[in-house]
């Protein structure tokens, strides 16, 4: 930071403790002190500097990238740094790279499904990369319906081999992260053939690329599929197109955890229970969460900050203009997102508690709690990521025209966000996979089986179908209970409602198919439920440091009672709020506005994030905002010259009436 | 079109007569037969290629806008193009250039504000392009406060000049499209100054560059401000900062339609009305609303096309799986995309005609309806610009992870057009327009004054304030008189409730500050009240055809019908109807989308663009996209050589553990 804070009276009102903000927004002392050292190491470090990112051609981006990660692996193994920070240094680099596959898909997919033999024989060269590994699951054709992948694997019992082959174009894979021109090695999926019969998608790996000279190896074409969205974004990584030409690969080299061919070409299960993959899932998903409230408040950083510095309108006798940060239209879309980044980051912190237990629970041979742990990482997955990219495009609208600069850092956040709508489930996808577990809920809810967890509050379904709101006063509305069994009863109520219009249709799926629509809405209503328990459950612990439950509270009800505004209709027409009711729910959250306005600037320095990392100018921690993007302007390579390139040949002929014999 | 049309069977389906279709989404035979020629003049002419758009670097795809902006011009002459088809070329080439600001904004402001004299001065030098201009208004600190801008005027009667003056750096010009490399004069728009006194904001014509070399002028500091959001998109701008340092300029050069400054520096109002300035304001808007349907169209094509294409899940037997768009999910999403394109149409038609309707009443110094005519562009502009940007990502997602390739179009459509949600009026600022006439509205109730045109429901505000839906089975939805009943009463109950709240403060604009937020949703109601009215106005016209009234009516049912459920807690809340009518309408929706399904291919036809405007290998018109896709993605430069530049120095020492003796 150099030189003057122009924050520093916004700074002076916060009633409440940033530092030990800091340590709840972080999860733990450890947690804080681990990221704190570790983003201020990546970003005193000019070889980690983002500089230019946005301006770079395709193959220099690229070739930054490759050197950025080289250069990350060497500080790594320099300072001797654990797993822990090691993954917290990448985290902080902040640029999608090939790394991210290799060590978040293609090694876990080796833990997870590889025999212990072959995780003997593949997780040493992966942990020293000496191989760079992929996940090829996509198709050109086949997203979401894993089920109907095309690339074959066909056992050969003569030569002891799988064949790889891509029998189709839509068999291609494509999208695979890292795979264009990086990876050595992929995990495919392909359908496994023994014996001319077909069991199904299994795991194998693959080399693509030599060891050597790192050519693509016979019967291999392997490429990049081209810009994505975003100036530099995504398009730092080789989302990769891979073909195989009947390629051969050893039969060990199919993940056998779970299942094998033998010698002799015959397909056997371990005893292995298959819901262990769906263990790994709960993983993956549990972090894409904690990443959503990392996306998200870091564009409510940006906007917050940015709102505090801008001022438009409502000058006085010459004197400033109102800071926009004070106007409620500004507030009642800025804080609720506020809100949003602390309530992903609890329930986030609780689904990683959550996969602890479930993994628990499997080592023991424990499957009942399984069902409703997908159901809820699956939902929570899709409500946190559909509401971060919408977030985080909201908060660059809130930053005005400047706003779309890419120096506000707002673009390439929002580019490299959006994806996570799509990938490991479409957010629509898994919306009705819950609203499917929310049926089978409500059908067996005579037969005695008692719903466990987040679903449990189906089993007072009697009361929550009857019970009416008591809410007399707008402050009523702070009432953990009276809010709760709000949700609750809305979420309940919906899902009955669509189960009795479910139970119209001869054929429950034709049925299912028809009413998708609002099944979806049902799932939304059920996940909000579970982040408004979680963040009111959050509340109930000690949470030391002045003020700072306190503050806690304030976001807790603008979170619930925004919800609760913008779902208005699910509330009324459930029956369990009147129009007065919901009145009185909106008059109180303009007054938790109020309340939190002057702590907002510091509710996101709580946050902690370096200059570096939020790598916009609007964002500043300094709110030096107009001088820096003036500053920036002047680096664009259109201002390398006073005249611009082109001039002589397409702007001189116009103004000279020069076009017909002009050459264009 | 090559070959085989993928999407034959689906145009089988059709039940009306696209042809027929085609005229009424161009709005007359004349507008159809213009737009087709010369849409396809621009697609067939490969100096209008947009091939590999996305990849270049800033000053390649600068320089090549350049290029294309002269071709167009001197196609322009070639053909002897009108004024309607040359704006029709520049159109279809699809790519903000400087030349919009010329056309668009700098000759209309002379037009606009200029003398008789200045006109004929400037306008024939503009309309030849021997000089370039842009129109320099928002400053680096200012953007919707046009009346706070920095930047000075100051009247020298000595020399009988104005002094051009940038006094501190927030009053830099920045944001004018064009100003940055190409254009050699503006409007600059800069308090004026004359006798030490202050008269507000005023334009200035003013010279930037030479006419010779181009040079920036003495005194004239001007460039590029830098990156903005997406690959190609907006970087084909110029957009600009520009400082002044006591720059002169003769008193004629100031634009003295509506005031003046004399020789002597007294400053005096003409007798031309000011309110002719509004009539300005609700052309741009107007044409915004255009845009906005074309904009959204677009998008609304490419999703439909591919979500015919595409099939995933439900594969039977080994059959060909279903394809997406007969999801009831993705049709909740699309299909009120759809309607809302045409839906904007057609208010777009309306206000194109309001704007001639008040521009003959200002001609006959009737200003009676210009407050209404205002505060509709103004919401209008609002409304549709916000649902076109959030449409066109929701387009993107509903084509899944292929949306987020360039090669779909859709990241670059989404990146051209979110800025229209910012200039030309903030939408949030403009919606607290709208709402201030609303409450305006209200609070004459009383006073016999009537109100006119599409505020005219508030005259019978007692029997809105006291009816109900009298809907009894889903059909009776589909009553015009049921459904404008029903979108006047919410959006009259919401006025009076928050005209109601307003009457409890005190100070009358506190209380309009703390409100805002509701204020604003009062304006939603009342801008969907127009565009639901405009469209069912629309089939109460004769419209020629086999099927297409029938299918315009099915989509004119999905508009109002979705957004009613959207909405759902305003028309609960404000007791207009039960929760039982909401769900009868809901599932008339449901019955529509079935209805609409098979006709969707065919009316996103009726738009008529061409491959070349889609730009869109998931839009194509035959459908044939996988194999399209899979060739382009061969085009990336990454993909110029098997082995990544960068392999040698690092990956290689990554692989062979060389990393600490490598230079990274």
């Amino acid at each position: 930071m150099e030189g003057v804070d122009y924050l520093a009276d916004e700074r002076r009102k916060a009633e409440f403790d940033v530092n030990e903000m800091k340590i709840v927004w972080a999860g733990s002392r450890h947690n804080f002190g681990l990221a704190d050292r570790i983003s201020k190491l990546v970003a005193n470090d000019p070889g980690f500097s983002k500089e230019g990112r946005t301006m770079l051609p395709r193959k220099e981006l690229f070739k930054n990238t490759l050197r950025k990660a080289a250069y990350a692996w060497k500080r790594i193994i320099e300072l001797r740094l654990s797993e822990e920070e090691a993954a917290k240094l990448r985290h902080f680099v902040d640029e999608p790279a090939f790394t991210d596959l290799h060590w978040g898909m293609f090694i876990p997919a080796i833990k997870g499904q590889g025999t212990d033999e072959q995780q003997k024989k593949w997780l040493p060269l992966a942990y020293k990369m000496q191989i760079i590994g992929c996940y090829a699951q996509t198709e050109l054709g086949h997203g979401s319906n894993v089920q109907g992948l095309e690339t074959t694997a066909t056992f050969d019992p003569q030569t002891d081999e799988f064949v790889i082959h891509s029998p189709t174009l839509t068999s291609s894979k494509w999208w695979p992260g890292g795979l264009g021109k990086v990876s050595t090695h992929a995990v495919v999926y392909a359908r496994l053939i023994t014996n001319g019969k077909d069991y199904g998608i299994n795991g194998f790996i693959v080399q693509l690329r030599s060891l050597e000279d790192h050519k693509p190896l016979p019967g291999v074409t392997v490429g990049d599929i081209g810009m994505k969205f975003g100036n530099g974004a995504y398009n730092t990584m080789d989302n990769g197109v891979l073909r195989f030409d009947h390629v051969r690969i050893p039969r060990d080299q199919m993940l056998m955890r779970v299942s094998q061919v033998t010698r002799e070409g015959k397909y056997v299960q371990s005893d292995v229970p298959r819901q262990l993959l769906y263990g790994t899932m709960v993983y993956v998903r549990q972090t894409i969460v904690a990443d959503a409230s990392s996306a998200l408040s870091r564009a409510v950083c940006i906007a917050t900050r940015y709102s505090a510095v801008r001022r438009q309108f409502g000058s006085q006798n010459g004197g400033q203009e109102i800071q926009v940060i004070d106007y409620k239209t500004q507030q009642s879309r800025l804080f609720p997102l506020l809100a949003s980044a602390y309530a992903f980051r609890f329930v986030g912190e609780w689904l990683k508690w959550l996969y602890t237990d479930v993994t628990q629970r499997l080592q023991a041979n424990d499957f009942s709690t399984l069902p409703e742990a997908h159901a809820c990482t699956a939902g929570l997955k899709s409500l946190t990521t559909t509401a971060t990219a919408d977030g985080i495009e909201e908060c660059r609208k809130l930053c005005g025209g400047h706003g779309y600069l890419c120096s506000s850092g707002l673009p390439e956040l929002f580019a490299v966000y959006v994806p996570a709508c799509t990938y490991e489930g479409d957010n629509t996808v898994l919306l009705l996979q819950v609203a499917r577990f929310l049926m089978k809920t409500v059908s067996q809810l005579g037969s005695g089986k008692k719903p466990v967890g987040t679903i449990s509050y189906m089993g007072r379904i009697e009361h929550l179908m009857q019970c009416r709101s008591d809410v007399k006063q707008a402050k009523d509305w702070l009432k953990p209970s009276v809010v709760v069994e709000a949700f609750e009863a809305r979420a309940a109520r919906m899902s009955v409602a669509c189960a009795q219009n479910l139970s119209k249709f001869d054929n429950p799926e034709e049925g299912f198919a028809e009413l998708a629509a609002d099944l979806a809405e049902a799932a939304v209503a059920h996940c909000q439920l579970i982040v408004v328990s979680k963040f009111i459950e959050k509340l109930q612990q000690d949470i030391p440091g002045e003020g700072v439950k306190q503050q806690l509270e304030v976001l807790c009800g603008i979170y619930y009672l925004f919800l609760l505004h913008k779902h208005q209709g699910d509330f009324l027409g459930t029956g369990y709020i009147t129009s007065k009711q919901a009145s009185l729910a909106n008059d109180q959250l303009r007054a938790l506005y109020s309340q939190l306005r002057p702590n907002a600037i510091s509710l996101v320095d709580a946050f902690n994030y370096t200059d570096h990392f939020l790598d916009s100018i609007l964002g500043r921690y300094d709110g030096n905002v107009y001088p820096k993007l003036y500053e920036a302007a002047w680096k664009d390579p259109l201002n390398q010259s006073d005249i611009a390139d082109g001039f002589h040949e397409y702007i001189r002929p116009l103004l000279k009436q020069q076009l017909r014999t002009a050459r264009l």
